[in-house]
């Protein structure tokens, strides 16, 4: 399914870059590449999954639209996706979501419908709207079509890591619902089994790392109050769940100011914009050494649609 | 000598990406195509030259060292192949330059000697060094081996431009000296002839333009007070100047505050992080759209080397 996806997005979406720096390998005290997914079009990886879900849905079905609920990435992801199809997309986005995301998406042609992420039901809104005007919900990560998608990042990377000579490595992936992870894990047991997945969280959103350590799913106890809010999600996914359990090390999780300082260091070393959430994987490389194994780590820097004003506080943090 | 500079370059430099965003086509009326040459190594295209001068010296004399004067980025180009080639290097870096070029030139090994741009001679300094130590002089562009190494960045956008179904358009090249301009000039005369280079330059320092608007080299008025300290040089090279008048275009020139608003659409849009002299040229693509001719416009992003604060004051420009 990931190969297929990978026909499906074909050239509409870009390879992107790995990226190094000798600073950011003196810093982590082993070799550090990133790759910089903050690149793809439509600023994440989203576009991936958002591509591979909607190019499948049948012609005729896909003609009356698709539905999505997001904070901001995956709207993107598939309101980037259903225009290059030619179909509506309506996409329920978070009130709190960054102000940025929400014009992107807007920008992208879809229709936005606020929720509030404590109060709502987003699911039940969700599958509402859909029923009444014969949309297809485009779930954000556990849905296989979508978790085929975000995997062809992994086919990507198992090249990539190969062309610079590494092919035993950890892969710190930034997780929310696990969409990401599991796909690119999937990808890489197959394309290079010496590459694993390790899931990388906001310090108290680590449903991801105690679902992990405790052999089920544990659930987030709150889901706002991060500056991560991409990747906040209440808990991984059923489908998602069991092939973390499979193929993944233990989670890592880091704090908000790592986060800042990351994204300051991806600014100044590789020239890169990313959004805290993106940069948590890149911040546990940078910032827990201890917990990593190898020679070398690789980091996906998974988005980098962020306001201005949380930017310019990331960057306070190289004064 | 082009082709001959790649194959010394080889894959010791990286192939850049060539970008694109929706909202950049809307604001410049036109297909805006961006060559993120600030994701190079050392954050610019500089590399390329420092690696095509410093590879070519006779081994025995080479490994006495190289000397260069620079604002930043060719400093960092050199003293990166310096180090990639074990030998020392000494950069000669005007005391107004940012802190984070110096930084970064230090962390790359080299040996940073400052002089003011305003008082002193800094052609008689690096030859004064370079006869004592026995050093090879790495000139900033007006060298056929570094217009040579500047020009692989043509050979990647012929065939860049062309994947991207663009064989007509004209390609905004930020300006200082015109190693970068001519070398890419030259690159596209053979493999690209549809793409024509136009210089860009800050307002007030536009040498380039006015040189070429007159058929003869024209000096600036003054040296310092502009943000793109970067691409600040008195006149345009005894030996880019003829090149430029045969193959370019007209200059254009853009504020900086318009520098300062195109970085911060490319932090947003593209997720890149360029710096003032670095973004003259995507400046005037989405700015000067009336003096830049057909359906589609390339410009080179060519360094990323800036201050945080400096930063800062680009994003306040999206409020």
């Amino acid at each position: 399914m990931i190969r297929a996806a990978r026909a499906r997005i074909g050239r509409n979406l870009r390879r992107t870059p790995l990226l190094s720096s000798p600073a950011l390998d003196a810093i982590a005290g082993r070799r550090v590449l990133v790759k910089a997914e903050c690149l793809q079009v439509t600023g994440s990886f989203k576009a991936r999954g958002g591509w591979s879900a909607v190019s499948a849905i049948p012609e005729d079905v896909r003609a009356r639209g698709v539905i999505a609920f997001s904070s901001g990435n995956h709207a993107q992801g598939v309101a980037h996706a259903a225009r290059e199809h030619g179909i509506p997309a309506v996409i329920l986005m978070p009130i709190d979501a960054p102000q940025a995301k929400i014009d992107n998406t807007r920008a992208l042609g879809a229709e936005v419908v606020p929720f509030d992420r404590d109060t709502d039901d987003r699911d039940a809104m969700g599958a509402a709207l859909a029923e009444a005007r014969g949309l297809t919900l485009i779930k954000p990560f556990d849905d296989p079509l979508v978790i085929a998608g975000q995997g062809t990042l992994g086919l990507e990377l198992a090249e990539q890591a190969a062309e610079a000579g590494v092919t035993r490595a950890e892969v710190l992936v930034c997780c929310g619902g696990g969409g990401l992870s599991s796909g690119v894990a999937l990808a890489l047991e197959a394309e290079a089994p010496g590459l694993r997945v390790r899931p990388a969280e906001p310090e108290g959103f680590d449903d991801v790392a105690r679902s992990l350590a405790a052999g089920e799913i544990r659930r987030n106890d709150r889901l706002s109050g991060s500056i991560c809010d991409a990747i906040v999600t209440p808990q991984p996914g059923a489908l998602t769940f069991p092939i973390l359990k499979r193929l993944c090390g233990p989670g890592l999780a880091v704090s908000d100011d790592e986060a800042l300082r990351a994204m300051a260091l991806a600014f100044r070393h590789l020239r890169v914009v990313i959004e805290p959430g993106g940069a948590v994987a890149l911040a546990a490389a940078l910032f827990r050494p201890e917990q990593v194994d190898g020679d070398a780590v690789i980091a996906v820097a998974t988005g980098g649609n962020v306001d201005a004003a949380l930017y310019a506080r990331a960057l306070e943090t190289l004064a």
